[in-house]
Protein backbone atom coordinates (compact mmCIF):
# COMPACT_ATOMS: atom_id res chain seq x y z
CA UNK A 1 0.00 0.00 0.00
CA UNK A 2 1.62 3.36 -0.77
CA UNK A 3 1.30 6.59 1.65
CA UNK A 4 -1.93 8.86 1.30
CA UNK A 5 -1.07 12.39 2.76
CA UNK A 6 -3.47 15.51 2.26
CA UNK A 7 -2.54 19.08 3.07
CA UNK A 8 -5.29 20.70 4.09
CA UNK A 9 -6.99 24.19 6.07
CA UNK A 10 -9.75 22.84 7.91
CA UNK A 11 -11.81 25.70 7.17
CA UNK A 12 -11.23 25.29 3.68
CA UNK A 13 -14.04 23.88 1.06
CA UNK A 14 -11.36 22.87 -0.67
CA UNK A 15 -9.61 20.25 1.08
CA UNK A 16 -12.82 19.43 2.78
CA UNK A 17 -14.35 18.16 -0.08
CA UNK A 18 -11.36 15.67 -0.47
CA UNK A 19 -11.30 14.91 3.35
CA UNK A 20 -15.17 13.59 2.64
CA UNK A 21 -13.94 11.92 -0.62
CA UNK A 22 -11.23 9.88 1.15
CA UNK A 23 -13.58 8.69 3.98
CA UNK A 24 -16.44 7.89 1.61
CA UNK A 25 -13.86 5.44 -0.20
CA UNK A 26 -12.82 4.40 3.23
CA UNK A 27 -8.94 5.68 2.53
CA UNK A 28 -6.56 6.09 4.99
CA UNK A 29 -4.42 8.76 4.94
CA UNK A 30 -2.13 10.81 6.67
CA UNK A 31 -3.87 14.69 6.78
CA UNK A 32 -1.46 17.85 7.60
CA UNK A 33 -3.01 20.98 8.27
CA UNK A 34 -1.64 24.28 6.53
CA UNK A 35 -1.37 27.61 8.81
CA UNK A 36 -2.46 29.61 5.89
CA UNK A 37 -2.87 31.90 4.40
CA UNK A 38 0.52 33.92 5.62
CA UNK A 39 2.71 30.28 6.75
CA UNK A 40 2.70 27.75 4.30
CA UNK A 41 5.01 24.74 4.60
CA UNK A 42 7.91 24.13 2.54
CA UNK A 43 6.59 20.92 0.94
CA UNK A 44 3.27 23.14 0.08
CA UNK A 45 5.07 24.91 -2.03
CA UNK A 46 7.14 22.23 -3.40
CA UNK A 47 4.73 19.61 -4.16
CA UNK A 48 1.93 22.64 -5.72
CA UNK A 49 4.64 25.16 -7.09
CA UNK A 50 2.33 26.54 -9.86
CA UNK A 51 -0.64 27.89 -7.27
CA UNK A 52 1.24 26.73 -3.79
CA UNK A 53 -2.16 26.38 -2.72
CA UNK A 54 -4.16 23.45 -0.72
CA UNK A 55 -5.15 21.23 -1.41
CA UNK A 56 -2.96 18.95 -2.28
CA UNK A 57 -3.13 14.63 -2.53
CA UNK A 58 0.55 13.00 -2.45
CA UNK A 59 -0.07 9.52 -2.95
CA UNK A 60 3.30 7.03 -2.81
CA UNK A 61 5.58 10.74 -3.41
CA UNK A 62 3.45 12.17 -6.07
CA UNK A 63 1.34 15.04 -5.70
CA UNK A 64 -1.67 15.93 -7.49
CA UNK A 65 -3.37 19.53 -6.97
CA UNK A 66 -7.15 21.11 -7.96
CA UNK A 67 -9.44 19.48 -5.76
CA UNK A 68 -11.65 18.89 -8.82
CA UNK A 69 -8.50 16.56 -9.97
CA UNK A 70 -7.93 15.44 -6.93
CA UNK A 71 -11.68 13.90 -6.77
CA UNK A 72 -11.28 12.64 -10.22
CA UNK A 73 -7.80 10.40 -9.18
CA UNK A 74 -9.36 9.57 -5.92
CA UNK A 75 -12.29 8.12 -8.14
CA UNK A 76 -9.87 6.23 -10.71
CA UNK A 77 -7.66 4.70 -8.40
CA UNK A 78 -10.65 3.54 -5.41
CA UNK A 79 -13.32 3.02 -7.94
CA UNK A 80 -15.00 1.10 -5.29
CA UNK A 81 -18.07 3.29 -3.62
CA UNK A 82 -17.72 5.20 -7.02
CA UNK A 83 -18.01 9.44 -7.04
CA UNK A 84 -18.93 9.36 -10.60
CA UNK A 85 -21.57 7.12 -12.81
CA UNK A 86 -20.35 4.51 -14.89
CA UNK A 87 -22.34 5.47 -17.84
CA UNK A 88 -20.22 7.90 -20.27
CA UNK A 89 -23.31 10.46 -20.54
CA UNK A 90 -24.34 10.57 -17.22
CA UNK A 91 -20.69 10.94 -16.10
CA UNK A 92 -20.79 14.03 -18.16
CA UNK A 93 -23.76 15.44 -16.67
CA UNK A 94 -21.86 15.02 -13.11
CA UNK A 95 -18.50 16.51 -14.22
CA UNK A 96 -21.05 19.82 -15.62
CA UNK A 97 -22.27 20.42 -12.39
CA UNK A 98 -19.31 19.44 -10.44
CA UNK A 99 -17.46 22.58 -12.58
CA UNK A 100 -20.41 24.63 -12.64
CA UNK A 101 -21.16 24.67 -8.48
CA UNK A 102 -16.89 24.69 -8.27
CA UNK A 103 -17.12 27.95 -10.40
CA UNK A 104 -20.02 29.69 -9.54
CA UNK A 105 -19.39 28.78 -5.39
CA UNK A 106 -16.02 30.36 -5.58
CA UNK A 107 -17.14 34.17 -5.56
CA UNK A 108 -20.14 33.63 -3.54
CA UNK A 109 -18.40 34.44 -0.22
CA UNK A 110 -18.14 38.00 -2.29
CA UNK A 111 -20.96 38.86 0.23
CA UNK A 112 -19.00 38.34 3.42
CA UNK A 113 -16.22 40.89 2.28
CA UNK A 114 -18.63 43.90 1.44
CA UNK A 115 -21.03 45.93 2.88
CA UNK A 116 -24.42 47.80 2.02
CA UNK A 117 -25.22 48.06 -1.31
CA UNK A 118 -22.44 45.94 -2.61
CA UNK A 119 -23.26 43.36 -0.38
CA UNK A 120 -26.84 43.62 -1.61
CA UNK A 121 -26.16 43.07 -5.01
CA UNK A 122 -23.37 39.82 -4.24
CA UNK A 123 -26.51 38.17 -2.17
CA UNK A 124 -28.43 38.67 -5.26
CA UNK A 125 -25.84 36.88 -7.04
CA UNK A 126 -25.74 34.28 -5.12
CA UNK A 127 -29.65 33.80 -5.39
CA UNK A 128 -29.14 33.51 -8.83
CA UNK A 129 -27.17 30.62 -8.56
CA UNK A 130 -28.76 29.05 -6.18
CA UNK A 131 -31.93 29.23 -8.29
CA UNK A 132 -29.99 27.99 -11.37
CA UNK A 133 -28.75 24.51 -9.50
CA UNK A 134 -32.31 24.17 -7.83
CA UNK A 135 -34.00 24.55 -11.47
CA UNK A 136 -31.74 22.43 -13.49
CA UNK A 137 -29.10 20.61 -11.26
CA UNK A 138 -31.05 18.46 -8.75
CA UNK A 139 -34.40 17.76 -10.24
CA UNK A 140 -36.16 15.39 -7.83
CA UNK A 141 -33.73 13.34 -6.74
CA UNK A 142 -31.69 12.81 -3.21
CA UNK A 143 -28.00 13.47 -4.76
CA UNK A 144 -26.97 14.95 -7.96
CA UNK A 145 -26.49 11.92 -8.92
CA UNK A 146 -29.39 9.73 -7.49
CA UNK A 147 -29.45 7.42 -4.44
CA UNK A 148 -25.47 8.04 -3.80
CA UNK A 149 -23.03 10.88 -3.30
CA UNK A 150 -20.98 12.04 -6.09
CA UNK A 151 -18.73 14.67 -7.36
CA UNK A 152 -21.33 17.14 -7.62
CA UNK A 153 -22.82 17.41 -4.00
CA UNK A 154 -19.35 16.90 -2.51
CA UNK A 155 -18.67 20.52 -4.45
CA UNK A 156 -21.86 21.98 -2.99
CA UNK A 157 -20.77 20.60 0.31
CA UNK A 158 -19.28 24.12 0.99
CA UNK A 159 -23.31 25.86 0.76
CA UNK A 160 -23.24 23.94 4.18
CA UNK A 161 -19.89 24.04 5.98
CA UNK A 162 -18.65 27.73 4.98
CA UNK A 163 -22.17 29.78 3.12
CA UNK A 164 -24.41 28.74 5.92
CA UNK A 165 -22.69 30.45 8.63
CA UNK A 166 -21.42 33.01 6.74
CA UNK A 167 -24.99 33.97 6.36
CA UNK A 168 -25.43 33.75 9.93
CA UNK A 169 -23.00 36.01 10.54
CA UNK A 170 -23.76 38.36 8.13
CA UNK A 171 -27.22 37.86 9.50
CA UNK A 172 -29.32 36.45 5.74
CA UNK A 173 -30.45 33.16 5.05
CA UNK A 174 -29.77 31.96 1.68
CA UNK A 175 -31.52 28.18 1.45
CA UNK A 176 -34.70 28.13 2.56
CA UNK A 177 -37.67 25.81 2.05
CA UNK A 178 -40.13 27.76 0.25
CA UNK A 179 -38.04 29.73 -2.55
CA UNK A 180 -35.42 26.33 -2.72
CA UNK A 181 -37.53 22.85 -1.99
CA UNK A 182 -35.10 20.70 -3.64
CA UNK A 183 -31.73 22.73 -2.54
CA UNK A 184 -33.48 22.36 1.21
CA UNK A 185 -33.90 18.73 0.85
CA UNK A 186 -30.80 18.08 -0.34
CA UNK A 187 -29.14 20.18 2.34
CA UNK A 188 -30.53 17.57 4.60
CA UNK A 189 -30.18 14.34 2.94
CA UNK A 190 -25.99 15.62 2.14
CA UNK A 191 -25.53 16.56 5.92
CA UNK A 192 -27.20 14.06 7.38
CA UNK A 193 -25.43 10.88 5.64
CA UNK A 194 -23.16 9.66 8.46
CA UNK A 195 -19.67 10.12 6.49
CA UNK A 196 -20.43 13.72 6.16
CA UNK A 197 -21.75 14.40 9.84
CA UNK A 198 -19.00 12.75 11.25
CA UNK A 199 -16.38 14.59 8.91
CA UNK A 200 -17.97 18.07 9.60
CA UNK A 201 -15.84 21.39 10.90
CA UNK A 202 -17.03 22.23 14.23
CA UNK A 203 -20.05 25.15 13.43
CA UNK A 204 -19.15 26.77 16.26
CA UNK A 205 -15.30 27.14 15.55
CA UNK A 206 -16.41 28.00 11.62
CA UNK A 207 -18.75 31.01 13.36
CA UNK A 208 -15.91 32.35 15.41
CA UNK A 209 -13.17 31.93 12.52
CA UNK A 210 -15.82 33.78 10.54
CA UNK A 211 -16.95 36.54 12.93
CA UNK A 212 -12.94 37.56 13.41
CA UNK A 213 -12.78 38.06 9.27
CA UNK A 214 -15.93 39.77 9.40
CA UNK A 215 -14.79 42.55 11.75
CA UNK A 216 -11.17 42.80 10.03
CA UNK A 217 -13.39 43.36 6.44
CA UNK A 218 -15.59 45.79 8.32
CA UNK A 219 -12.47 47.36 9.51
CA UNK A 220 -10.62 47.68 5.88
CA UNK A 221 -14.78 48.54 4.23
CA UNK A 222 -14.53 51.58 7.33
CA UNK A 223 -11.22 52.84 5.69
CA UNK A 224 -12.50 53.24 2.56
CA UNK A 225 -15.13 55.37 2.95
CA UNK B 1 -24.28 4.74 -34.75
CA UNK B 2 -25.94 7.61 -33.09
CA UNK B 3 -25.58 11.10 -35.01
CA UNK B 4 -23.44 13.44 -33.48
CA UNK B 5 -23.85 17.25 -33.82
CA UNK B 6 -21.35 19.82 -32.96
CA UNK B 7 -23.11 23.58 -32.07
CA UNK B 8 -20.07 25.86 -32.33
CA UNK B 9 -18.66 29.26 -33.41
CA UNK B 10 -16.00 29.69 -36.25
CA UNK B 11 -13.20 31.71 -34.71
CA UNK B 12 -14.11 30.27 -30.78
CA UNK B 13 -11.16 28.26 -29.25
CA UNK B 14 -14.21 26.64 -27.09
CA UNK B 15 -15.40 25.10 -29.90
CA UNK B 16 -12.29 24.34 -31.97
CA UNK B 17 -10.82 22.00 -29.62
CA UNK B 18 -13.90 19.80 -30.02
CA UNK B 19 -13.52 20.01 -33.73
CA UNK B 20 -9.72 18.76 -32.96
CA UNK B 21 -10.71 16.11 -30.86
CA UNK B 22 -13.62 14.41 -33.38
CA UNK B 23 -11.16 14.95 -36.22
CA UNK B 24 -8.45 13.28 -34.03
CA UNK B 25 -11.05 10.51 -33.28
CA UNK B 26 -11.83 9.90 -36.82
CA UNK B 27 -15.54 10.76 -35.92
CA UNK B 28 -18.26 11.60 -38.51
CA UNK B 29 -20.19 15.10 -37.12
CA UNK B 30 -22.69 17.14 -38.44
CA UNK B 31 -21.16 20.77 -37.63
CA UNK B 32 -24.03 23.99 -36.69
CA UNK B 33 -22.42 27.38 -37.25
CA UNK B 34 -23.98 29.61 -34.49
CA UNK B 35 -24.59 33.40 -35.29
CA UNK B 36 -22.96 34.58 -31.96
CA UNK B 37 -23.68 36.95 -29.97
CA UNK B 38 -26.46 38.19 -30.82
CA UNK B 39 -28.58 35.12 -33.09
CA UNK B 40 -28.50 32.38 -30.86
CA UNK B 41 -30.41 29.59 -32.27
CA UNK B 42 -33.55 27.76 -30.01
CA UNK B 43 -31.85 24.56 -29.98
CA UNK B 44 -28.56 25.78 -28.37
CA UNK B 45 -30.63 27.36 -25.80
CA UNK B 46 -32.73 24.05 -25.10
CA UNK B 47 -29.72 21.83 -25.21
CA UNK B 48 -27.23 24.43 -23.19
CA UNK B 49 -30.29 26.20 -20.70
CA UNK B 50 -27.61 27.32 -18.25
CA UNK B 51 -24.85 28.72 -19.97
CA UNK B 52 -26.44 29.45 -23.56
CA UNK B 53 -23.33 28.97 -24.97
CA UNK B 54 -21.38 27.29 -27.59
CA UNK B 55 -20.07 24.41 -27.89
CA UNK B 56 -22.37 21.86 -27.49
CA UNK B 57 -22.27 18.46 -28.57
CA UNK B 58 -25.25 16.80 -29.10
CA UNK B 59 -25.06 12.50 -29.41
CA UNK B 60 -27.93 10.48 -29.71
CA UNK B 61 -30.27 13.70 -29.25
CA UNK B 62 -28.89 13.96 -25.43
CA UNK B 63 -26.37 17.19 -25.44
CA UNK B 64 -23.03 17.89 -23.74
CA UNK B 65 -21.65 21.61 -22.90
CA UNK B 66 -18.77 22.99 -21.50
CA UNK B 67 -15.39 22.02 -23.95
CA UNK B 68 -13.70 20.26 -20.67
CA UNK B 69 -16.59 18.03 -20.36
CA UNK B 70 -16.84 17.23 -24.04
CA UNK B 71 -13.40 16.72 -24.36
CA UNK B 72 -13.28 13.65 -21.10
CA UNK B 73 -16.90 12.44 -22.89
CA UNK B 74 -15.62 12.18 -26.35
CA UNK B 75 -12.60 9.94 -25.11
CA UNK B 76 -14.80 7.64 -23.27
CA UNK B 77 -16.75 7.10 -25.81
CA UNK B 78 -14.18 7.04 -28.35
CA UNK B 79 -11.33 5.60 -26.72
CA UNK B 80 -9.14 5.01 -29.86
CA UNK B 81 -6.34 7.77 -30.33
CA UNK B 82 -6.79 8.77 -26.69
CA UNK B 83 -6.61 12.36 -25.37
CA UNK B 84 -5.61 11.02 -21.70
CA UNK B 85 -3.04 8.92 -20.67
CA UNK B 86 -4.03 5.18 -19.37
CA UNK B 87 -1.77 5.44 -16.15
CA UNK B 88 -4.58 7.68 -13.51
CA UNK B 89 -1.33 9.61 -12.13
CA UNK B 90 -0.80 10.50 -15.53
CA UNK B 91 -4.55 11.64 -16.28
CA UNK B 92 -4.67 13.91 -13.28
CA UNK B 93 -1.18 15.20 -14.68
CA UNK B 94 -3.02 15.91 -17.70
CA UNK B 95 -6.19 17.40 -16.15
CA UNK B 96 -4.27 19.48 -13.90
CA UNK B 97 -3.25 21.20 -16.58
CA UNK B 98 -6.01 21.10 -19.28
CA UNK B 99 -7.88 22.87 -16.40
CA UNK B 100 -4.91 25.72 -15.63
CA UNK B 101 -4.46 26.14 -19.02
CA UNK B 102 -8.47 26.70 -19.96
CA UNK B 103 -8.65 28.88 -16.86
CA UNK B 104 -5.81 31.14 -17.42
CA UNK B 105 -5.63 31.85 -21.35
CA UNK B 106 -9.58 32.60 -20.67
CA UNK B 107 -8.47 36.28 -19.52
CA UNK B 108 -5.52 36.11 -21.90
CA UNK B 109 -7.61 38.29 -24.44
CA UNK B 110 -8.12 41.59 -22.27
CA UNK B 111 -4.87 42.84 -24.12
CA UNK B 112 -7.24 42.83 -27.18
CA UNK B 113 -9.92 45.25 -25.55
CA UNK B 114 -7.22 47.64 -23.76
CA UNK B 115 -4.94 49.94 -24.99
CA UNK B 116 -1.77 51.53 -23.18
CA UNK B 117 -1.14 50.98 -19.92
CA UNK B 118 -3.71 48.59 -19.20
CA UNK B 119 -2.93 46.96 -22.33
CA UNK B 120 0.89 46.47 -21.10
CA UNK B 121 -0.53 45.36 -17.90
CA UNK B 122 -2.29 42.72 -19.76
CA UNK B 123 0.27 41.51 -21.97
CA UNK B 124 2.80 41.07 -19.33
CA UNK B 125 0.02 38.87 -17.37
CA UNK B 126 -0.10 37.23 -20.56
CA UNK B 127 3.40 36.26 -19.99
CA UNK B 128 3.53 35.32 -16.93
CA UNK B 129 1.18 32.24 -17.76
CA UNK B 130 3.15 31.26 -20.85
CA UNK B 131 6.08 31.41 -18.36
CA UNK B 132 4.09 29.05 -15.66
CA UNK B 133 3.39 27.03 -18.69
CA UNK B 134 6.98 26.71 -20.05
CA UNK B 135 8.47 26.24 -16.98
CA UNK B 136 6.41 23.92 -15.20
CA UNK B 137 4.31 22.42 -17.97
CA UNK B 138 5.96 21.13 -21.14
CA UNK B 139 9.02 19.77 -19.46
CA UNK B 140 11.26 18.46 -22.32
CA UNK B 141 8.28 16.54 -24.49
CA UNK B 142 6.97 17.07 -27.81
CA UNK B 143 3.17 17.36 -26.54
CA UNK B 144 2.40 17.71 -22.55
CA UNK B 145 1.54 13.69 -22.40
CA UNK B 146 4.76 13.13 -24.63
CA UNK B 147 4.36 12.14 -28.46
CA UNK B 148 0.93 12.35 -28.55
CA UNK B 149 -1.87 15.19 -28.88
CA UNK B 150 -3.83 15.60 -25.65
CA UNK B 151 -6.31 16.93 -23.76
CA UNK B 152 -3.71 19.81 -22.32
CA UNK B 153 -2.44 20.33 -26.13
CA UNK B 154 -5.95 21.12 -27.58
CA UNK B 155 -6.55 23.74 -24.85
CA UNK B 156 -3.68 25.75 -25.33
CA UNK B 157 -4.10 25.57 -29.17
CA UNK B 158 -5.58 28.74 -28.85
CA UNK B 159 -2.48 30.48 -28.52
CA UNK B 160 -1.68 29.73 -32.54
CA UNK B 161 -5.49 30.71 -33.77
CA UNK B 162 -6.56 33.33 -31.30
CA UNK B 163 -3.55 34.80 -29.80
CA UNK B 164 -1.26 34.88 -32.10
CA UNK B 165 -3.14 36.96 -34.45
CA UNK B 166 -4.80 39.18 -31.94
CA UNK B 167 -1.20 39.69 -31.32
CA UNK B 168 -0.42 40.33 -34.61
CA UNK B 169 -3.20 43.16 -34.98
CA UNK B 170 -2.32 45.12 -31.19
CA UNK B 171 2.10 44.71 -32.54
CA UNK B 172 3.13 42.49 -30.16
CA UNK B 173 4.58 38.96 -29.90
CA UNK B 174 3.65 36.59 -26.88
CA UNK B 175 5.78 33.36 -27.77
CA UNK B 176 9.51 34.08 -29.39
CA UNK B 177 12.08 31.04 -29.73
CA UNK B 178 14.34 33.13 -26.87
CA UNK B 179 11.83 34.06 -24.31
CA UNK B 180 10.28 30.58 -24.25
CA UNK B 181 11.49 27.64 -26.17
CA UNK B 182 9.96 25.31 -25.37
CA UNK B 183 6.60 26.84 -26.13
CA UNK B 184 8.02 27.67 -29.33
CA UNK B 185 8.64 24.04 -30.03
CA UNK B 186 5.72 23.57 -29.47
CA UNK B 187 3.55 25.55 -31.44
CA UNK B 188 5.33 24.09 -34.38
CA UNK B 189 4.74 20.43 -33.67
CA UNK B 190 1.20 21.14 -32.63
CA UNK B 191 0.64 23.63 -35.40
CA UNK B 192 1.81 20.69 -38.03
CA UNK B 193 0.22 17.74 -37.17
CA UNK B 194 -1.46 17.13 -39.86
CA UNK B 195 -5.57 16.81 -38.21
CA UNK B 196 -4.73 20.20 -37.04
CA UNK B 197 -3.46 22.05 -39.90
CA UNK B 198 -6.25 20.54 -41.70
CA UNK B 199 -8.80 21.73 -39.48
CA UNK B 200 -7.52 25.43 -38.87
CA UNK B 201 -9.82 28.48 -38.73
CA UNK B 202 -8.42 30.71 -41.79
CA UNK B 203 -5.50 32.91 -40.50
CA UNK B 204 -6.73 35.95 -42.67
CA UNK B 205 -10.00 35.37 -42.02
CA UNK B 206 -9.54 35.25 -38.07
CA UNK B 207 -7.15 38.71 -38.75
CA UNK B 208 -10.31 40.40 -40.60
CA UNK B 209 -12.33 39.52 -37.86
CA UNK B 210 -10.07 40.50 -35.43
CA UNK B 211 -9.48 43.52 -36.91
CA UNK B 212 -13.26 45.28 -36.86
CA UNK B 213 -13.43 44.16 -33.22
CA UNK B 214 -10.18 46.02 -32.38
CA UNK B 215 -11.80 48.58 -33.94
CA UNK B 216 -14.97 48.48 -32.16
CA UNK B 217 -12.69 48.36 -28.95
CA UNK B 218 -10.86 51.41 -30.01
CA UNK B 219 -13.78 53.36 -30.36
CA UNK B 220 -15.35 52.26 -26.90
CA UNK B 221 -12.52 53.24 -25.30
CA UNK B 222 -12.45 56.41 -27.13
CA UNK B 223 -15.70 57.55 -25.59
CA UNK B 224 -14.21 56.21 -21.97
CA UNK B 225 -11.96 58.90 -22.19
Amino acid sequence: MEEVKLFGFWPSPFSRRVIWALKLKGVDYEYIEEDLPHNKSNLLLKYNPVHKMIPVLVHGGKPIAESLVILEYIDEVWPHNPLLPTDAYERSVARFWAKFIDEKTRPMWEFFHKFGEEQQKEIEKNMEILRTIEEHGLGDKKFFGGDTIGIADLVLGMVIHMLAPMAEVVGVKFIEADSFPRLHAWVKHFSEHHVIKDNFPDYNRVVEFLKIRREYYATLSHHDH
